[in-house]
């Protein structure tokens, strides 16, 4: 067989609501291959959150190492709390031609494909707005005033979808799961990711 | 559910014993929804072939007609006879929202990508170019000469491949058109083919 050529790095967004986490849990389900990179974040970890799974807890000084040493592929400020994304990580897994799923909003987005201009962004939306705000709404664990919030913030991220080579819908997570997978077969036969085939010819 | 976008128009290519229309069969078995264009030549009809079926045959005169009228979406001429791929049809299928495939060589696939920049190219290759020549060997109804015309032809059309978006290797016939399947859903999801689900918002 050929050798195998780099991993495909693959960034994943979508507004609070939509389900991305249930699409990724499924996705990772079928595609056991493929790592799922954890932030670094400085905030205080949940009741049941646990280190190196929903993310690697840090400390304000270890983090702003990373930053001063350019460990980090992106990273933002939110609320006072660092959350970024180590390169070092990414960088071995796709070397060793692993595929590597990021999770990250809009803005994180923006820096990855400035920095690996390869990178596939896929971006999460609901069949409709109309549906987002009723999902939001039937979670019921929100105050109107915060789902109002995120619909504010669901509409400015919506301005960035161009920065966005697909779109999945999320109407039903299986569905939407089956399209990212077809999305990673197909990136894994542009020309560009099988020149090895026909080299030397 | 949201208004049907146009129809995707795609393009294999791939050398002469690479299995394309075992290929070809097999997808189309599976996206029944697929429209193959049948192409328009003046040859005569080989034993078993059926008019407008394999081909649709014409006369010279109509053929010289059609390019007059500039109903050819790409047209060429070998060993006196001509090929060509009807325009008319083709849009009348893609704005109704229906996908089209067209078997044709590297010549016609970059007059079709000149007029049509937003058409999948798909380009079939062999896992390695001596499973090429084995195949071609095993078919056994051409003798040596003509078989190293067909490899010499093939080298050529290799040249053309970076004009392609997609390499599918043809190992296995069903994995070859289940890789073209998911190219297809891909080419569903991207961003520019998804905005109906994002305006107005």
């Amino acid at each position: 067989m050929k050798k195998k050529t780099r991993g495909q790095l693959i960034v994943l967004s979508g507004p609070s609501g939509v389900g991305k986490s249930t699409v990724i849990s499924e996705l990772l389900s079928e595609r056991t291959d493929i790592y799922f990179s954890v932030s670094f974040t400085t905030r205080q970890p949940r009741v049941g959150e646990a280190d190196g799974v929903n993310y690697h807890f840090v400390t304000r000084e270890e983090f702003e190492q990373m930053i001063a040493n350019e460990e980090l592929l992106e990273y933002a400020e939110y609320v006072h709390n660092y959350y970024g994304t180590s390169l070092k990580v990414i960088r071995e897994k796709l070397d060793a031609g692993i595929d590597v799923l990021l999770d990250i909003e809009v803005q994180g987005a923006a820096k990855v494909r400035a920095k690996c201009p390869d990178a596939v962004l896929i971006f999460i939306v609901p069949p409709s707005f109309e549906e987002l705000s009723r999902r939001l709404h039937r979670r019921a664990t929100d105050q109107e005033e915060v789902i109002q919030g995120r619909l504010r913030k669901a509409r400015e991220e919506y301005q960035q979808i161009c920065n966005y080579d697909y779109l999945v819908v999320n109407d039903k997570v299986s569905a939407a799961a089956e399209e990212i997978i077809a999305i990673l077969t197909a990136e894994g036969c542009r020309t560009k990711n099988r020149m090895n085939f026909v080299e030397g010819v």
